[in-house]
């Protein structure tokens, strides 16, 4: 891997990052569900059925969406450059882009740095890539996580950038995830997107879902394990529980470093009629601005909570809500618990890891979903800056 | 009508209004459709079936909302209370609470006070009672309009209250429209729902629903006018403008008064799949935080809108949207139009009534949202504020 500046950012940091994959590597993908997805999604999901993947390549500061026929040529042409400077077929380039919606890509400056950044390939320029794919992210991300097949140990390394327009919706901004693991593409696929289900698709910024969001496992297959058979093939539970982990952790990176955030917010629903119930009332209230706005000021206004849960249109009964704040509970039967106590509330809000937890006590659908408060650091960044 | 000073709020300025009706009096409500509505939703709905109403009590400073049955029991001794003073029955009082959520209500307070408030009515205090309703709002509410049904002149006048917590659903807030015009409950029903669909249910602030919202529509009948035939009796058509235009007064005084509003924002969106699509599309812009903070900042960002419009689930097609800020063209064709110029849509973007317009191209649905930029403002007043 490898990362340059191809002068698309216009300050003189990085914004271009390359990675070249041994032959043989098997891919898995998952995608903005945007009904006006970029021109890299389209392209890339297009690539990662045509053939075994050889070169990803990611540019930020501009995200070519809604650049119609244009972003989807440019996309062509940076990958016939890649392909040649990397030796290999241009459908075995993997393409995505974020920042500005809408404009041109300076495809040319791309293609320009291809050759240069290809000769100066590295294995441990994890810093380095993290760093040029950011856009309003204040910290680079990356994990690494270890399991072993049938004793043999693989490595799970992953990086990450996102901090605004962040909603759960199959993948969430960019992340690209390596093993050197042996999976051929559908059990990788699967387990992909068993483990994204409950990290990358369980995170929420500010509901609003970006047009270019893709999630990668790519895996190399240089540890010569044995396939497994399926995705539940047991000599692979640890590989799974690393990849959960893996992905875990990238995505918790990317809510703390939500635009403006203070405090990472955990919201966890049980007893809901279903999990996709569950989930949707998750997201009521982690989506909601009151909520959000009162965990930013320390303000035990559990009240809030009351209404996003009521909003979210989902099957509850007031008597049966047991709704705890930081452990403690704050409301049953339908009202204020007796044994609420504003002030152990507030104590737990002045931390900066918010437990907002409900039982509905109707069924056993259940999910959780991390979010950050919402500040002023919010709107400076978004009133101001061009993302 | 009556404001006074029940000490709800504890800074001494009026949080109780009551109006006493004639009887023979009409009525229509629209009611909030959280799944947690508070007290008074509940028992003003099962009044409102029961009889005719005589006497409305309104509250602000605590939504008695999630107070489980002792606020149901405290609507019913505010209603014995109210009906005492007023000299009819309970089920004639009509109640609604605004303020904050999970507290029990100090209904002791507000029932002293009732018998002297009945004692003061006046048909001019319409100021008093609008200020009396506010919580966080910035300035009172009311608006009047008149119509001639078969040569006659009827008057229609109402207050509402609403600045944050402000989401379509139903009703929004509070909103209590007044006429003296003879209209039997089913006609006046009909005639409200059609009115508020466009008006009420079109707005948005923070797309958080209240537990409160309430929008009633009361008919005197003291013009003596022959009773509509139908909801669309053209005898009454000048009667359902005077109405559309005294809910979309209202609801944009609402909508300029959203907490920390800088700017009206009016997100029109024509040619889609049906009218409920272009409603999912205009609510899904018109809540974006992203949006909303680069309105706020007069950054001609067009590219949230296209994010907007791509998370909405909707159906439409890239290559045939146009969409117009300040009626200047900025996509066409799937990507940014060639006539856009920049400069002239950060010039719209410093005025304070903004037009957000998308042609779908696919269809002949449309409908239009209202809302408002989100600043600093809305952080500060719901950070520190308990509401």
């Amino acid at each position: 891997m490898a990362a340059g500046d191809a002068g698309i950012r216009h300050v003189g940091s990085n914004d271009l990052a390359i990675w070249v994959l041994d032959s043989g590597t098997s891919a898995a993908g998952l995608f903005t569900r945007s009904a006006l997805p970029g021109a890299p999604i389209t392209v890339t999901k297009e690539h990662i059925q045509a053939a075994p993947p050889r070169v990803l390549v990611v540019n930020s500061a501009n995200a070519n969406a809604f650049t119609g026929l244009q972003g989807i040529a440019d996309c062509r042409t940076i990958a016939k450059a890649a392909a040649n400077a990397a030796g290999c077929r241009p459908e075995q380039v993997l393409m995505a882009s974020t920042g500005v919606i809408g404009e041109p890509l300076p495809a040319k400056r791309i293609m320009d740095r291809l050759p240069e950044l290809t000769e100066r390939i590295r294995s441990d320029a994890w810093q380095d890539v993290a760093e040029a794919i950011m856009t309003t992210d204040t910290f680079a991300k990356g994990a690494c996580a270890q399991a072993s097949i049938d004793g043999q140990r693989v490595t799970l390394c992953g990086v990450a950038k996102g901090s605004g327009m962040i909603a759960p919706n199959m993948a969430t901004m960019l992340a690209f995830c390596f093993t050197d693991a042996r999976i051929p593409e559908p059990q990788l696929h699967e387990m992909l997107l068993k483990s994204a289900d409950r990290t990358f698709n369980a995170i929420t910024v500010d509901s609003d879902t970006s047009t270019s969001d893709m999630l990668l496992l790519l895996a190399t297959g240089k540890a010569g394990n044995a396939p497994p058979g399926t995705m539940d093939d047991p000599r692979f539970r640890g590989f799974r529980m690393a990849l959960d982990e893996l992905l875990r952790n990238l995505s918790m990176q990317i809510v703390r470093d939500g635009e403006g955030a203070s405090k990472l917010i955990e919201v966890r629903i049980s007893g809901a009629e279903s999990d996709a119930s569950a989930r949707k009332i998750a997201e009521s209230i982690a989506n909601s601005p009151l909520v959000k706005t009162a965990i930013a000021g320390g303000d035990a206004n559990w009240g809030r909570i009351i209404m996003a849960l009521g909003k979210s249109g989902e099957n509850m009964q007031a008597e049966n809500l047991l709704v705890r704040i930081g452990g403690e509970l704050v409301a049953r039967g339908g009202q204020r618990a007796e044994s609420y106590d504003e002030s152990r509330i507030a104590q737990h809000l002045e931390g900066d890891e918010i437990l907002i937890e409900t039982e509905l006590q109707i069924g056993s659908g259940e999910y959780t979903v991390w979010t950050c408060d919402l500040t002023h650091g919010y709107i400076s960044i978004n009133a101001d800056y061009r993302s």
